[in-house]
């Protein structure tokens, strides 16, 4: 049989394809183990309170509870946060939201565990909350952390490019909108769990699903006070994650159980409903838009406000809104922008990451602005985004000159291209009885990596196994997207083995390098990288020692083949394992770090942020819909789905296609139905009964086309397309709404109740 | 206090001295250990001969005798030599010469051990031998290896280039002449020895004086049928070896003694007449040279018949020649070439590798025909050197092009600007009486590394250790040459680091990486070459892993200082301790390997030889001597010795001249006094009451000229400068006693016998 070599271009399956489909691949979830017993939670259920009485003493006398703990049994800071650590493990005197945990407990088995919590008595003097940004930025408003130096305002940010709004004056159209999108769900599969246990010795292992496995130790060690070397954190495949796995969920909470169970096995699952109630969430903003522009379309001056609904805790609300606040302006030249952000406690729950990462948000409300631009111009839409698309040299609305791969041109060109533009309009006439066809689009980006402030690393590592075949160290978890497969098409492309002969090893702290988390597009960029200049060293050790088993005085005539090294000058040929077996250990791995490259632009145009801000790469999209609005029912149903994505060169154009159709679905959902519904910072739909994700008979047939251009900086020219996708859906639609309708929504989602309030309301007041 | 960085180009202190001078360092020959036990040899006694009985069983019954071994107690091929396998670690039927080990004893002490030795009954029916080149070479020569394909001939080889010999027909002069140099011991301090021992698991280690501790693990598995990976070779710093310690010595008997001491330390230590008969010598060559020139000075043609003595067994015999045919020219422009070789076995003690290898030999022959050459054409004979002198961009006599640093027409220039050089006709006039004076040059060189055929290869290994130190693993021996001084200044350059935080690990083939034997002027250049990248790598790691404690988004801030690592632009720094404690193990490691590059150039000039033909790069040096001749006694009294060395660039101004001079001191031994005297194979004088090497007192204030040119390939632009200092002392001391009495000796050591016979004979017959 001849080798099959994975290689860059091809469209390699995925390398974990047969394992999870047969069900060989064990997520976190899947890990339990003899002996093992049960933590869970307890959860406040009040919005904002303080604690007046904690009795634990029922339930600790239940038979088969092992460990009752509460806020005084934490043995550290008890806070934890990515950036602000301002989020207690289990409640100290306050709750700030009803997911808040109060008390933590272990059991023998999940039965006796439910009955410990319902027994738990928690007594909590209510406080007036705030569960809207307005009533949190009052002047009088109650304090969600009392200790925070500027009340309720996690961050106030600006960024001030040019003139700023003062140019607006001088604009000959000048439009002004607001704009609001809700609280999204992550709605992975997979909901937040672990296993944890104390090993002799007091390490404390966890198998953990998790985003950021290098980051949880600190996390942990800072929440419990455990000495780093005292942790070891295993993350295998994620069931999902879009940002809600980036950040400590189970983690201490079951370390600090497993520092209670006398080395025994202690497993943590949320269930559906804890998800929601304790798990991160996409920040619900409101977004006031003046945009202003010449009467041939080119734009001039932007002043935004942006309110973000950080929720009770920090977690990445800061980062979230600067990512915003970067893509308020769209992938277009802005010469004067002032952007404006207040990201904001409240006693809502809490917000952090979530693919889009504050870019899907704004680019509703930017994308909405170009289409009311269009129809106050009569321009036609695409025209006038073309018009003001971002070129490479250009400066964008941040005030960032754009040095790298700039695409959003060739994407907006390529859908002007494509028959569903062309012929839309012929097709938008054949409507049937009661329905209306519309045709929209949108031009979206999305920044890659960390930002200026933080460094962006990943450590790659991989060795010649003593078999003699290779092995990749991942410390970057795949939840799904597919760097797992890149990182197997980089060997095989570069040292020239077998699928077969490549193995691949999941995120564990102990045997993998700190490689930064899985999120910001970053993964198969930023390990990529490093893992290119690890097999590259690789290959050059496996021919120079093959040199000297085959004696050859030269490098130039020996090549690295499957299974060995041939010297081709003269045809010998000495396997891997024999060269393997004469390596020493240290010898047979070769490690490589990558720092991804900043702007190095001198700005002043975003003083507050301390990190995250600028970014240096950006993947663009355009992508067209085509729809047909139900006019008896408001439901809107899409007809025709088209994405035009550059995100530098593809390395495998299934899975940049599977990362597209993904952020399509997600973003259709988050466009026509996915809200989380509050009530005084209570969840009213926490299942999927009431929260509405698309299913597959939701999704049209998306057609992708890869716009294909090369990023100097990245791995094969490669840039991250995990994100970009999820931002177009909305605008789109809504878009392709009012192409129908006339009627341009500006709160999403688009549900049918509210489009057909819509209607109505434009056949009553048209 | 300030730290002192040792860098390159400063005469950084021997990183070994402290150690040795204070007795602290442990020599191989210092190393014993509780219960030791000791091991030795009985030798042949004859020079060739066919074992008739060998009885063990008296002395095997002494008390106190552990073991007593033969050629049938040998578990594997019995057979060892680095390139061909021919000598047996135990004789099994025949003896070759007088120092063949018959007899392996291990006793429980010294006296023991005698005494055991001496009851050994050993009788051996003597066979014809051969104990010179014209005997081996004739037809009916008693053959040494009957086994072997071509006789007595291990080699026969030529360089033809040009139009070779036919040329000389077309000379205006032809010289022709013939040169003999004799058997020279390296007479090192330190003496073979090495100490053994089984560990549990059957693993055998040894500690032993060795030049190439990797390729001793090769010998000793192929002598002894064990496994490589049972064998653990650890070589210390050497008291000298001059390539007298490149290849078996005490090796494989040491190991096979460990088999049977049930664990104890078994020790081997040869003393010095046992050195004599058992150990490598330089080679004795006879040398036919007829050389071609025009009027003017310029070499047309040269042809030679060279003859080496390569004694009993291959050792490096016929690299030693190849070496020697390849410096057969001199370092001039010739532009047509015959050299041929002879390597013949004889019944002698065994030749091998010394410093010079092969090309001390020739070098006598050689610029004893430039002499003759000046003198019949009425020139300077400088000026007759300087207009032949090779420049970068010739072709060598052996037709190879030298397109790397080629320095010998600097460094004649440099002696001709001297005082010596030109004072030097005032200078003999005011001999005293009965004394004549006279100032005699030489121009030679040395090639560096293995040539073609092998790979020249170096594996450097460099770690940040737990404690925040740099240790480097050299795998490559220091002899004394001080190679070890250059890899810290490599270390202290790159790394920036104090020189009592960087650590050398001497060869150790558990704990450091091959890189080929201490040899061929090659150690600095190629384990340099090697550490130097290593260094970088750690380097960059360093900064890299720094990023991401400090919080850095850029490399560029970061300068990696003593002790620690800095933000520039902030201030913070991270010490080197807490750095090593977030990294892996693995990831404190750094491995490079390089390879020498070879001649490109394709060329058909030697056919014959396999390995080691061509070298891509030489060392130069021109040798200016002025000797008084006593004409009462012929004793040659050395009253000045300049040196202009080109050996690339000089990374340590005092290393490059304690190499120079103790090469120099080497030579003038062999130029004056140094002959093993050979009777029927037999060594008369084996020890230094009667073979006279020089004292401190007959080595003249020798003055080093640095002549530096930048060798594109070396570590920061070097070259290797151990061995070429060791071909000029006996061509100008030829040189300058023919220019004191015209009298050209063409036989060497020029004893003051010799020379005394020589002033007669010239006065008898003027």
């Amino acid at each position: 049989m001849n080798a099959y070599i994975p290689e860059i271009g091809k469209p390699v399956p995925r390398a974990d394809a047969v394992a999870k489909a047969t069900g060989a691949e064990k997520y976190a979830v899947d890990h339990y183990g003899d002996n093992i017993v049960w933590a869970g939670v307890r959860r406040a259920g009040v919005a904002h309170g303080r604690i007046r009485h904690l009795d634990t003493s029922v339930a600790s006398l239940l038979p088969g509870v092992i460990a009752v703990l509460t806020g005084r049994d934490v043995p550290g800071t008890n806070r934890q946060g990515i950036i602000h650590k301002d989020q207690p493990v289990l409640a100290d005197e306050k709750v700030r939201h009803c997911g808040d945990a109060v008390a933590l407990v272990v059991a023998e088995d999940r039965a006796t565990l439910q009955k410990a919590l319902s027994l738990i008595r928690v007594e909590i003097d209510p406080l007036p909350g705030v569960f809207t940004v307005d009533d949190a930025l009052r002047p009088d408003a109650p304090l969600v952390h009392e200790d925070h130096p500027q009340g309720n305002v996690l961050l106030k940010a600006t960024i001030h490019s040019g003139d700023g709004q003062v140019a607006l004056e001088g604009c000959d159209i000048i439009l002004e909108e607001t704009f609001h999108v809700p609280v999204q769900s992550h709605a992975f599969i997979e909901t937040e769990n672990g296993v944890a246990w104390q090993e002799r010795g007091g390490k404390v292992a966890l198998v953990v699903s998790t985003q950021a496995p290098f980051r949880d130790k600190w996390e942990i060690s800072h929440a419990l006070g455990l000495p780093l070397d005292r942790l070891h954190i295993i993350g295998p495949y994620l069931g999902g994650a879009f940002g809600g796995k980036d950040g400590a969920t189970v983690q201490c909470l079951l370390v600090l159980a497993a520092l209670h169970t006398g080395g025994r096995r202690v497993k943590m699952w949320w269930n559906r409903e804890e998800s929601f109630i304790a798990g991160y969430k996409r920040h619900a903003v409101r977004m006031h838009y003046h945009l202003g522009a010449r009467t041939d379309g080119t734009l001039q001056a932007l002043h935004c406000r942006l309110y973000y609904d950080t929720g009770a805790y920090a977690h990445l609300g800061g980062e979230v809104m600067a990512l915003g606040m970067e893509h308020a302006g769209g992938p277009y030249r802005i010469p004067h922008t002032l952007i404006e952000g207040w990201c904001v406690y409240t006693n809502n729950p809490i917000a952090g990451a979530m693919r889009g990462f504050g870019v899907a948000q704004v680019s509703f409300a930017f994308e909405g602005m170009m289409d009311l631009l269009a129809v106050k111009l009569g321009m036609d839409p695409l025209e006038l985004r073309l018009k003001n698309a971002l070129l490479r040299g250009d400066r964008n609305a941040s005030g960032v000159t754009l040095t790298q791969s700039t695409g959003i041109a060739d994407c907006l060109t390529a859908v002007q291209h494509h028959s569903l533009w062309h012929e839309r309009k012929a097709w938008k006439k054949e409507a049937p009885p009661f329905h209306k066809r519309g045709v929209g689009i949108a031009a979206v980006f999305n920044a890659m990596g960390y930002g200026r402030g933080l460094p962006d690393s990943a450590l790659a590592k991989v060795e010649l196994t003593p078999e003699g075949r290779i092995r990749v160290y991942s410390g970057v978890s795949d939840m799904g997207q597919g760097n797992t497969t890149a990182f197997v098409q980089i060997a095989g492309q570069i040292l020239c083995q077998d699928h077969t002969a490549i193995e691949l090893i999941q995120p564990d702290t102990e045997r993998t390098l700190p490689s930064g988390s899985a999120s910001a597009g970053r993964t198969t960029y930023t390990y990529g990288n490093a893992l290119i200049k690890a097999c590259e060293e690789l290959r050059r050790r496996l021919t120079g020692r093959a040199a000297l088993m085959l004696l050859s005085d030269t490098l130039d005539d020996l090549e690295l083949l499957p299974g060995r090294v041939k010297n081709l000058a003269t045809g010998r040929e000495i396997p891997l394992t024999a060269l393997a077996a004469m390596m020493s250990p240290e010898d047979r791995v070769c490690i490589s770090q990558f720092l991804m490259p900043v702007v190095r632009d001198k700005l002043d145009t975003g003083k507050e942020f301390v990190i995250g801000f600028p970014h240096l790469l950006f993947s663009y999209a355009a992508h067209l819909v085509c729809i047909e609005v139900d006019e008896l029912t408001g439901v809107i149903d899409i007809k025709a789905y088209l994405a035009a994505t550059e995100a530098g060169r593809v390395l495998n154009p299934q899975a940049f296609e599977q990362q597209v159709q993904g952020a399509i679905a997600q973003g259709i959902g988050y466009a026509l139905s996915e809200e989380v519904l509050l009530q005084e910072g209570r969840i009213v739909n926490p299942d999927f009964a009431t929260y509405i994700i698309p299913g597959a008979l939701d999704i049209p047939e998306i057609v992708s086309l890869a716009v294909e251009t090369y990023e100097p900086s990245g791995p094969y020219g490669m840039k991250g397309v995990g994100e970009v996708g999820m931002n177009g859906p909305l605008p789109s639609i809504a878009g392709a709404l009012a192409d129908a309708s006339g009627i341009h929504m500006t709160r999403s989602p688009l549900t049918a109740e509210r489009v057909l309030a819509a209607l109505q309301n434009q056949q009553e007041h048209p």
